[in-house]
């Protein structure tokens, strides 16, 4: 669309049902803050500004709030008198003269830009204000839209509706859209006179009317246009964000045995025919490639998980770990910044840091990088076709040569050429009859200890 | 309430369709038992004293129920011939002569003490008999509740219903409230001259009223009175008690990103501001703090997670583990009977049990506190900013001072001064060109066996 | 049933909507391809032969659709023309002259044994061809079944349905049951006389019935004959399959705290009394005996829990896991190809994989079976009552004795005598004051890589 487009976006909600220290419109669904998503939603529809209307906060708001390609302003909220009030604090931005001016909400997140382009649309057939409803089979507590001959002729509040406009079904999202060369002297003409002395956005409807401008509503599914109030609500928004996008991957081809038990993030990008078992979570920042396998209860983020590897069941994989093609790392292991071979093994109760493992590589059961030595995360590199034993503990910085091998319970501090064997452990001794001796002992102490209680 | 009340428990259903070695009653809902959470209801109602009438089981029942500033006394219903005779098992009690008799389940166990307070003050407004009901969309198969010139005439009984009051969607509950001083006749008043020949307590109200006394209706929300005849129905009446906890705690500003996934126990206390990932469990006894973050797949009982403090994913706290604020525990780490000091980290694959780590310290990934020797469990102290190497053990009774340091792969088994480095380790080999030979020799080992098949 | 019968099983569809590189019958529901489940079903039913008509992945499929009892042909389809065609493909089998002809669909996975005996028993008395039909609150896009004095005269597509018709809610399931003796000749009257060109199967009813045949239809539960074409459908085939077998179980007699959250698999068994925390997983094969508590977060696949055991959170047990009666194995503890002694422990961060664990043995926290030299897989024998320290790793093949006790830390690589003591680990050294220089030079180290940025 080539005509420019101001969003304004209010931002400024209290939050006191939200009972929290933060801003309501900075607490995440899919892993990022709510007003992340109206400003991703606001930049896919082509809108090059936003003024973002704040109260609490603001800073903050304002830095979750950048998104690329869009110039946002921040405006301070001082006082609550009403959403007609509210947009008007970004003034100085609307008499810029835009073509289109958005009016979007910080606690809907669900919006998509589909709805926004419907809306804008609208404008550019010539109306001075859209208003984006919704139908929904419970309208109560809603305003309702009132349609005569294809133009709106008035948003009814529940209040004042008679009994036969309380059945309309179709409802006032709170979103729309006006003419920007007419939005301020609009929005200047709505007033306070009414019952609570708040300005009422939706006045616009009978004051665009009155200017014999043209007003019509267009429509947009109920689940994009929820709000939040409480973290109930939120809890809700979540769960229709994670229905929606569920549902597109599974049609894409990935595979959910249980879908309603798998938590995405808003970047989370999964392949075709990669199959996903119950309970698995990808925070932020995850790529499946194709035909991967995902078991049960593995947790990951800022990760990426080449075609055909395998995790879990238990696995988590923490940022920077990036699994090449058909690798696997099993249960109890957590990697982070490292690099896992193609075809390598990490299967069992393995915590690999601020590592490279080279391809067809095997970690046995229990093996360790330390990483860290209390002050700075140092490397360890392993070749490729290596043998790491169980329980073994490799202290970077330190290198394993392709091919080599360390033996079960090695502590290992110097490098290890490849090919070569490498042990770090003491010799057995066996002390027959000791165990009985100790087992005896441990019963005395006990029966001694229970003596004196 | 200043009126003195009995409560009288029925608590001797045979469990046939629980399909149960132990009586249906003490089957829990998070995490207590069916009969204690009527007790903690009946308690917080301000009754004073309860007779549990108990069939099979009866000591473990009767033990299930005590609760504090409750007097109860148990009688065996050794027939079963209908609730009215249910009632008169506990006839010795009834006679006491209280102000109020309430009548419960074992088997309703969501009732709350303000559906009781509300029955007990019917009585107070001089009711002889109070029911409480229930407003349900699928009202078939229940008795139903018809009222004139708000008394309550009857309960009728489906099969008795002509087709005007099977439309009737106000249902008994089965739960009444009774003038105490009336109780006893009342309830010798029941007959068994009926098809089945039992002993009906819904009778009550024809009798009440043939005596010109006054019974009226009560309402309960339906989720309170639904009671379990089969494990279906308990895990239904779990589900009820859960969204029920989980809907409060939001409410007061607790995050739970997917509260379907997170359960609760009936005890389970959360701090404002806390932050619940999907997938979590809190067993007895929990208690977090405000801002703690709990991840995905968390597993905690008897444990205290102070303010700010961060678990999981994968992490698991037992019995006795206290977190101190800020402090960390990582994923696939076991706490048992131990204190994490403030700011303290327990990141991966760690066993601490019976130990208390100080303030900023580190343990390393795959650390173990060998607390037990087969027979007693010993205790680990850790000081302050102390650095636990990876994959070292800590052989209890042991102590590591502040800013201490363990290396890596170390077998600690005896007290360690502050400040100073701890090893017991080996000297690494390298054995050249070894790790070929090992793997030729496994290779033929293999292809051995084969030829031997 | 004593008549002869062939299934014909209609499994060729094209999987265009799956988006997947595998043929839409071979894609798994509780674990196995839903081909198998359809197999299953017509095993169960008594059928003798049956006639598969598969499109791509032939072998696959084919393979997959194998089942005890039933004779399995295949038939390639080469074109698609509509259902009355396909079922054609399998000519020469239908010519062969059952009894009975079913016909089912390898993407109908959830109809039971009871259902198609249903059919059956229509032909069984008199009835040249059974539909199955099912009930249903959103009737619209099916073909209505109508019924005249007992008899099916028309089942009538949508498009073709009068306003009073499209109010039958009884509908058409695609699955049916028809006379084999006139099978093939009333099949071979289907024409492609319409709008598509195709030949469908529903117009049997028709022919029939101008034959002078009887038509009758039979009633399936809705979610029986639920069908899949995407994975949106294929989870919620999964779902319907899980909901109903977890209701069996738990009238069975088995506790789920939150049966949504348990997933399980075709051949899950589970003895009466169990306990199932939330979010557990069952994969193929797995068996729980009377008694066992299985806690939150375990994965179990072709295992065996004994009477009275317990495992989790977190525990991970793999093929040929067998756990006798009372033992237990606790989390972040994996278990494969070994067996667990009646009342041992295995509590915590465990690696047992290839291994043989006596009777009231205790395995302590981080001990490893190192069962893998990197070709080989090599057992451990561990007798009763012995006691292997924490972190210690047991080299195989390795064989420890009766009571012995192996020291924390230690790697064992020789045999241990019953009742001895083995060691292998290092003395411990002090160095006094080392930690702070250690800390020091790391901090030196920290800032000179700093200062080199």
């Amino acid at each position: 669309m080539s005509r420019s487009c101001l969003a304004v976006i209010l931002a400024a909600g209290d939050s006191t049902r939200m009972r929290s220290s933060m801003s309501k419109v900075l607490h995440p669904v899919a892993g990022r803050p709510m007003i992340a998503h109206v400003m991703a939603a606001v930049a896919s529809t082509g809108v090059s500004a936003a003024a973002l209307v704040v109260g609490r906060d603001a800073d903050a708001v304002a830095k979750a709030g950048a998104v690329e390609g869009v110039t946002v302003e921040a405006f301070l909220q001082a006082e609550r008198r009403g959403t007609g009030h509210a947009v008007l604090t970004a003034k100085d931005a609307i008499a810029h003269g835009y073509d289109d001016v958005l009016i979007a909400y910080g606690d809907v997140p669900l919006v998509t830009s589909a709805t926004f382009t419907l809306a804008r649309e609208g404008l550019a057939d010539g109306a001075d204000v859209v208003v984006i409803g919704f139908h929904t089979d419970k309208p109560t507590g809603y305003g309702r839209l009132l349609v005569e001959n294809g133009e709106l002729i008035a948003i009814r509040e529940e209040k004042d509706a008679s009994e036969e406009e309380r059945k309309v079904t179709w409802c006032n999202s709170g979103l729309m859209a006006i003419d920007g060369r007419k939005a301020l002297s609009l929005l200047e003409k709505i007033s306070n006179n009414n019952a609570k002395g708040e300005y009422y956005l939706t006045d616009l409807v009978e004051i665009a009317r009155a200017d014999g401008g043209r007003v019509v509503a267009v429509d947009a599914p109920e689940t994009e246009v929820a709000g939040c109030n409480n973290r109930a609500e939120l809890a809700a928004l979540e769960r229709l964000w994670q229905e929606r996008r569920r549902h597109e991957l599974m049609l894409s081809g990935v595979t959910m045995v249980a879908p309603e038990t798998v938590f995405l993030s808003y970047d989370t990008e999964i392949g075709q025919d990669a199959f996903i078992e119950p309970n698995v979570f990808f925070g932020p920042g995850v790529k499946v490639e194709a035909g991967a396998l995902i078991h049960a209860f593995s947790h990951m983020e800022r990760a990426h998980i080449g075609a055909g590897a395998e995790i879990g069941p238990f696995a988590r994989l923490r940022p920077g770990a990036t699994l090449l093609s058909k690798s696997k790392v099993g249960n109890f292991c957590e990697v982070k910044n490292a690099e896992i071979g193609e075809g390598a093994k990490v299967n069992h109760l393995t915590y690999i840091g601020d590592a490279f493992i080279g391809a067809h590589s095997n970690i046995g059961a229990g093996a360790i990088t330390c990483n860290y030595d209390g002050v700075n995360k140092h490397q360890t590199r392993i070749g490729a076709n290596a043998f790491i034993g169980s329980n073994s503990s490799l202290v970077a910085p330190v290198s394993i040569g392709d091919g080599a091998y360390v033996a079960s319970g090695s502590v290992i501090t110097e490098d290890v050429p490849a090919d070569a064997l490498a042990l770090g452990r003491a010799r057995q001794e066996i002390k027959p009859e000791r165990a009985k001796v100790i087992r005896e002992r441990a019963l005395a102490f006990k029966a001694a200890k229970k003596a004196a209680k």
